[in-house]
């Protein structure tokens, strides 16, 4: 029997993250999921991704603290900034949120090189979207690109052409209903899963960027969002 | 009167990156110096980067924790391998060593891409050296190149092209002994750095490959290291 090839996936426990785990597992990788506590208000996120790991038979889920409160900067980890709510999905804008983390998928991304070089893995999986997300900077085709290229230059493994790593990004170019059909037929329990920006005692608040394109992408299959469902 | 220009300098406490935060301050910049908590044994270090920030002028000094013993893989990290012990510095070999972090100064320089962009700096300095440390793939300057090619698709500042993000590197060409002249020249007091990677009691060993490449460089200028000087 082959050798199972190991990937470090990065896993929020969002809706995206949990599709790219299980598209990771469907191509045959042995999936170590990396999460981090990296100061963000909402902590359920990180019970969410246990589920998911657990759920989608990761080898091994690791949860690294990181301290990124130090540098304020993003609503997301810092209490004086509010995170937006908005009436619908249409009033979103183009512009760079507040609840852009400065760096955050540039540093995510190190650690996950970090793991990767350690168990000797050439593969990274990473949810990014740059339809949804097209105001955010590090979710865009060209700087994954440039972050593969410096990773080649970073490591033991790549300088000693014994590996070339490979960052995935299955999602990219994808709608998020495009995502959640790709992440049905694979099997995917969207009810594990948390997104929001903002929960009230640790449910989806409905009304944050997080949970109105997530909403929309169910609406749009004729489904409705389960973390919206009312409370069982 | 011109507002000071911002940098981040990555700040360890040793005699390299210490040298770097005297060349910013004279630069002209205003300087943020950046530590790490990340399991390293040696957390005597962190002491002397607080003395080196203090003594040289550094607007604001961080320590940021972050967690690198989750993924072990170097002896600086993982107590379950040992820091390696020369009688000279004629028996170190350009193999990569096993104090080699994985994927460190990837690390390193995200946190301080990401303070940078909360700061509104385009400055990060790096005490980086390609010649004593030709066993690091994250100290050659190709690896630097790439990385300040990745960073400026990175963030919002970058993108919106108001900044472009630079990483200077004033020492990746400079034996260790003309790092210490200049260092020197500027100022810099070698007593209060700390460089070992295998302190007795807070005290240098003398015969690790930090202690005896930092040595070699105090003889050729006809001086003796500060820091293997008896206690007084």
């Amino acid at each position: 029997m082959a050798t199972q090839r190991r990937a470090v996936v990065l896993l929020s426990g969002g809706l995206d993250s949990t599709t790219v785990l299980a598209i990771a597992v469907r191509e045959g990788f042995e999936a170590y999921a990396l999460s981090f506590r990296y100061g963000q208000r909402h902590t359920v996120e990180l019970d969410a991704a246990r589920r998911v790991a657990e759920a989608l038979g990761a080898a091994r889920h690791v949860i690294a603290d990181i301290d990124l409160t130090v540098f304020g900067g993003s609503a997301l980890t810092d209490n004086s900034i509010a995170v937006p709510h908005h009436d619908s999905v249409d009033d979103l804008t183009a512009d760079i949120p507040v609840t852009y983390v400065p760096a955050r998928n540039t540093v995510f991304l190190s650690f996950a090189l970090a793991w990767a070089e350690t168990l000797g893995a050439s593969d990274v999986f990473i949810g990014v979207n740059a339809l949804d997300y097209s105001g955010y900077p590090d979710c865009r085709p060209e700087y994954i690109a440039a972050y593969e290229q410096m990773a080649n230059l970073a490591t033991k493994a790549g300088v000693e052409g014994r590996r070339h790593l490979k960052i995935h990004t299955p999602l990219i170019q994808l709608t998020k209903a495009e995502t959640i059909r790709l992440g049905r037929d694979l099997g995917v329990d969207y009810a594990l899963t948390h997104s929001c920006y903002d929960p009230v005692d640790g449910r989806a608040c409905g009304s944050c960027a997080s949970c109105l394109l997530r909403a929309r992408g169910f609406t749009e299959l004729g489904l409705t969002d389960p973390a919206l469902a009312p409370a069982g």
